[in-house]
């Protein structure tokens, strides 16, 4: 899935930044030309501003006393601890940059994080920082990051303090939808081939995967699916939920290309131990891909979505259909 | 958690409607006054419509083949089977109540669920239907429903397809961090206890619990965290992930006040086994306390939380805080 | 599977006894002909004797500080306590009945356990507990237990220390392997099912269900495999061992009959969960069977195994075969 | 805990050997010395026997239709497939090789596991294969191999059908308990640290464990516990089983030395994928050691433990305990 004309759209869920592993192993892979749009719960974009922002994260154990913690102004992910002042310093950024001019209308997530990591790469230049974070990385690669969750996370808070305070910053999930699912349609109809590689499950999981129900079940046109379909996850199929629904469940919406299904794997491992490994296969074993800068093709795109939804639409209205 | 002095914030994820379980183990608890406001996905939300429209699902092997079932015309969610033509007909369903003039204009998710759900009880009506959906309920008994990942599901990507095609519904993400912490804020003001009660995890879990740190850590407001937890789940604290996060860490956050933190349970067992045994449970053993109708007082409750927070906003202008 | 010509085999993992909810719900089922024999780990067995002396454990909370558990001379099975004490007192009384002269030679474990249960059900009169423990209750129907790591437990242990003493008992473990399949040998020789009701995996699992490929792959007698297949467990089948594998792959094996396939059941679910809905059940809704009383029929069923492999053996004789 | 003054003991369950990658990764820590003694299931040893015996299995799709396999003659285990005569001549062999003089005796499971070994090494002399099977490295090796479980696994049922045709042969799992323990305490005596290696869960993790407990607890002598532990599972300690349970708990009962516990691990993550890199590691970072060949120094281990026990069976008798 990783030859020149496969578009690559990943979902990462999970404390992956906390481990110092998970970001660390993405970047390489949007630097590389190996992640072509991605979709991110908030909070792995948060916690991974830290570093751009010079705060420091420690390993700590899982086991600890909380009441203790907390009495000490410390904060706990599973086993990484980090000072409660760590919070208020990145929340503070996050609203001094969103009170700027460029921010004050409603935008798909892709632009507000497109918008926002040329900040936090502006702050590792000041800071000297040799490492990298992911909105920073997005933003020079030009890869466009969704939240399928936009309020759920300390941005979405901050944000939303704004919306309190007066300001003029909305986030549009609908916008979202349709971008995400511009980027498949154009992808396929220029003959590509699109693999989803789901780092966790949960929502973003199927945000990735819903871009062909939108363009099929929800626009009326004629598609096939996702052509590959790689998730590292420990969700498993029988609780029903679609964090382990399998690629064979898929296939029955539509969302995996039924012909493609041999070639679809899931790996029931955690992302830290499997994410180190890929990344490592990747670049030893694969030529770096040419950047494909979706996020500067947005708008190119979603006229050819709507083009060919507009043949739909018109049939539909001659049959009377809504 | 269910004595009267007790705000019940419940956050819903999993396949619940298809089994049939879910969704009706959740309405008496709605309509009993057991639960003052929700989270929930999309799809439960959307699924659980196919019942209020007449449409029919059918239980079946999670073993079948797939690809056949694609041929067939048949979708399915793990051993849950049903008509393609039953998404196409709640798809239509939701396109036409969207394109009505009441929905133009931008809203949270409990709007729009307010909204539709008059539409969903007025199906059920002329359907003659015994039984209520989710929505239905919510409507009439005035219980606030959020979706913390508003474009994930198929009634956001049919909301999505109305702004292709100009209309001027947009869902407002941020409004739900506000009017949930509101709802939290509300309560405790007035001197109840908060409680959370989580089915499943993933992103419903964290935007039930983030409404404390939104008013402690955000807002800057002084508050000691939700004084119940009960989580009905399978994922395990070791992967790092939120859905597994435990009570424990989540007072690290301020998330749980940690004084209360022995009265925290998790169970580690399938929702669609708990719930019939919790509902079962409260229904006998619990009087019904009287509605909320929390929804009626969204704009009491958000003027309450903006009331507190300029308070802080003064202080924090004064101290040249951001 | 409770119909009056099912032969009902059980597997037991799992810390049942402590949570005092597993072998009391267990106990009825044999007690009212649901359990003709059974296979279960030592522990199970070891731990549910603790009541029987009238030693008492404790619940706690699984989070305790272990070090000092251990100084304080508290044992803990997950968010069970008891004292050190109740561990010494258990293993002297296992020494000393098997110091008595009836244990004098090598036994297969049912027969340890049922002369040990004569002597447990003795000291209940004696301390007139109203509640039994399951060897008592085995003893006195007649069901024979059998346990597959006859050494791993503390009766193990405190059986090999006698070794050391220079005590003649020697748990004769091929015995058990052949006394298990001559029990399912004669039902289905007599024209009964086969029913395995399997609570948790490991080996006891493995134990139950070996029985049928003893017959057909290892003594080359004609048979088709279990009938009933029921498992509680919370082990997936991804992980390859044999805990989590499915019952259509132990069809491959011959131990399920291929066409009772449908029939067969897994929950995944808790077994404390599980069990007091399963025994609610059978005891509302299902009628006593009569005891079967395996335990005194042991000799007659072996012998009949043993015709029908002496026929099998002199053909492979014939043919040169081993 | 690959330092030269460390005993390790190693666990294994789970259906290593079919995948290729169980066995041909513990056999190099056989080899270079990284394991001293080890607990496996008897179905790990069997069917890893097969490739010595020049047998195949093969990948497949645990998706497989097992009623089609089942009358293909087709055996599967998860993902590996192979046939039905892979049984029957693996099940020939063992039987054969028991029927010798040498086997006509009860004995612990380490000594039949080094006798059947030497033939097993032969096999592949004659065979000229390159690979070496498990049994065959640890007879080469003098590496004590145990089962905790001698009846449960085509080995055990093979010899149970010599029981039946009279042969002498017995297993004696006492002798195992009695064994184990001897290798630890005669390692904790002369100075040496000991290592628990536990690969799954089951009833081999305790075995390797409860050699502690049956020196401190049933025997009465004073040891102090395991001094590292390093578990790979995917059991979680809240369902309360022993596969689960954490070396915290395992402190509780002395298995574990309270103050080595901050160096105890437990990584949640599939053997097979754990496995590969922990020995890769081992062989990378660390220079072989010398084998200890303990095999050979089980009589001299039992008499040090004899003797230690006659000490403390002295001072409990003059006390009048038992």
């Amino acid at each position: 899935m990783l030859e020149p004309d496969v578009l690559v759209g990943m979902s990462i869920t999970g404390a992956l930044t906390p481990a110092g592993l998970g970001m660390s192993c993405l970047i390489p892979l949007i630097e590389n030309g190996f992640v072509d749009w991605a979709v991110s719960t908030g909070a792995n974009l948060y916690h991974d501003t830290h570093f751009a922002l010079g705060l420091q994260m420690f390993q700590g154990s899982a086991e600890a006393d909380d009441v203790a913690l907390h009495k000490a102004g410390v904060v706990r992910i599973y086993d990484i601890f980090f000072d409660y002042r760590v919070l208020l310093s990145t929340d503070a950024f996050f609203r001094q940059i969103a009170r700027q001019e460029e921010f004050q209308h409603p935008m798909s997530t892709a632009e507000f994080h497109h918008r926002a990591g040329r900040y936090v790469a502006e702050r590792e230049r000041v800071l000297k920082l040799r490492s990298r974070s992911m909105l920073a990385a997005a933003h020079e690669c030009a890869v466009p990051i969704y939240t399928s969750s936009p309020g759920d996370s300390s941005i979405g808070m901050n944000l939303a303090l704004l919306e309190v305070e007066g300001y003029g910053l909305r986030l549009d999930p609908l916008a979202d939808v349709n971008e995400t699912a511009a980027i498949v349609y154009a992808a396929k109809a220029a003959g590509m081939k699109s693999a989803v590689f789901i780092l966790g499950g949960g929502s973003p999981k199927n945000f990735v995967l819903q871009t062909e129900p939108q363009i099929q079940e929800v626009m009326g046109v004629a598609e096939k699916g996702h052509d590959y379909f790689l998730q590292v996850t420990d969700a498993r199929p029988d609780t029903g939920g679609l964090s382990g629904a399998t690629p064979s469940e898929a296939v029955s919406w539509g969302k995996i290309d039924p012909n493609r299904l041999p070639d679809s794997v899931v790996c029931y491992v955690d992302s830290t131990v499997a994410l180190p490994l890929i990344t490592a296969y990747a670049l030893a074993r694969r030529k770096p891909r040419p950047l494909r800068r979706l996020y500067d093709e947005r708008e190119t795109m979603m006229t050819r979505l709507r083009t060919a939804y507009e043949r739909v639409r018109r049939k539909r209205l001659r049959r009377g259909e809504s």
